[in-house]
């Protein structure tokens, strides 16, 4: 489950309630194009944003409308007592896995880490993902702190964040983790700028943002890339350019792809919970006219 | 209200729930001692790992417990929604005051910060603090954004991270901060070791964590500087010099705090919200030894 294409859909809200038409819209539309899994309530899905009574909806609607695609559910919280809860209803809506980052509001410990991972998997009936993602949880793993809970027989897959966009670099990356971690583990990169380069250097899956939009995309450059094509992933990767261009502007994926999101005709707008905005005005219209320009269906 | 010393409660809690009878003691003791303000559900006080009810309620035993004492309620969350809902339980228990930090998942812009601070102060009928802490909230505010936010009617005090321990550069800091707020809207210094040279450079208030446990410390060091003896509040600082080093040691207040509260008993062991932990073995030792060699009561 935690190889090829992982693709994340938003889950479309407002200030009273998520929308699960659309939501429900949206996971069909992955289950359709074929990808390998569909990773809900990641931080593209806005996770931290909702209740644990949303999140437990948002989970069933998933597996609802997902047909055999495997759902992978987002469980992360700050408080393990949260996490725990999340596992629960991820696991009761019939979730094939789950996804836990370290989420801080203090800085934690290598030590608190860890045993927040043991605890929770200990609670575990589904194969776990860890997601490695300094931009939002401000925890740094290190490499030794990944093979310790790579360890835990839940784990099977590690989410690491984009890697610098060079083929060396990368493959060293991905050896040096791969020497650490048990053989039924996998790797997935996550980063959509860094998809091709990360599947080239050894990365098994890719959970992928852009996936959770246009799944065709995304499923091109990631069977490219799983037949040996390097060169062909890379050609498509470039060719999305002119998107990877307004993640390094807006900081990230997730204002970008909300807005796409928006301006298609997918998801009512407003789209993500306040205080967060997607973009607006004449950012709106560049960002609308650069989406026109690729003509990704 | 937002002036003097404003001294922070834990919330001791396991992971059921809060232990309301600790709590109570604890606010009453620092009522008993005077201190000018009780905030409770700050960093110290974990309000970010609790419900939307265990913190109307732990607001609501706060006004309870507080005597004349005005309690000032942190208010912060991931969501808009969250905050105003906060912001509501907190007015109805009573609260004389809030205060509200820009909590981040996804990195917030200015313009996303500016109108959460806006949006909460329409609803608002007692005044505000800005909670500024970028080392749990990873936002940097500008200068430039506070000086936004002070206009908002509401908006009463900032309370500002630690300064760098010297004089000239602390007063540079409060100057410069000054020049662009109301005022009617009072700086107050938060990082305990830095309070001397905070309140010396001409903060108003000391948002205090060692206030919280021993008001009487605290409160000498306040009124020292209140009365314009800089050297005998920087002495009294000073001579908590091994506390300031298991701060730094431990990266930050809280954990200490913490443990502090439960080698002397005011609180039962776990009081932290898993996955934090209090220190353990060596450390708490020798954490116990430095609190009974300072003498406090």
């Amino acid at each position: 489950m935690f190889t090829g294409l992982s693709a994340f859909p938003l889950t479309p809200m407002n200030e009273h309630r998520i929308n699960e038409r659309e939501f429900a819209s949206l996971v069909e539309f992955l289950a359709e194009a074929g990808v390998d899994s569909i990773g809900v309530l990641g931080s593209t899905g806005s996770y931290a944003y909702l209740s644990r009574d949303e999140r437990a909806r948002v989970a069933l609607l998933s597996v609802e409308n997902a047909s055999s695609v495997p759902v992978v559910v987002g469980i992360g919280a700050l408080r393990t007592r949260d996490v725990l809860a999340n596992a629960e209803s991820a696991q009761q809506a019939g979730a094939s896995g789950v996804l836990l980052a370290p989420v801080s509001y203090q800085r934690l410990t290598d030590d608190e880490v860890f045993n927040l991972y043991a605890t929770v998997c200990q609670s575990l009936s589904v194969p776990l993902c860890v997601y490695d993602n300094p931009g939002t949880t401000h925890f740094e793993f290190s490499d030794e702190l990944h093979g310790r809970i790579a360890q835990l027989p839940q784990v099977r897959s590690i989410k690491i964040p984009p890697l610098k966009n060079d083929i060396e670099f990368a493959k060293e990356r991905v050896a040096r983790l791969r020497k650490l971690i048990p053989a039924d583990v996998t790797i997935g990169i996550s980063g959509d700028p860094a998809a091709a380069v990360g599947l080239d250097a050894g990365c098994d899956a890719w959970y992928s943002v852009i996936g959770g939009l246009y799944p065709k995309a995304a499923l091109a450059l990631t069977r490219a890339a799983q037949t040996g094509d390097a060169q062909q992933a890379k050609a498509l990767s470039n060719a999305l350019e002119p998107l990877w261009a307004l993640y390094r502007e807006y900081g990230g994926s997730l204002r970008v792809a909300a807005t796409i999101a928006e301006v298609t005709g997918r998801v009512s707008q407003p789209c993500l919970p306040q205080p967060l905005k997607t973009l607006q005005g004449d950012e709106r219209k560049r960002l609308a006219a650069v989406i026109e320009g690729l003509g990704l269906d």
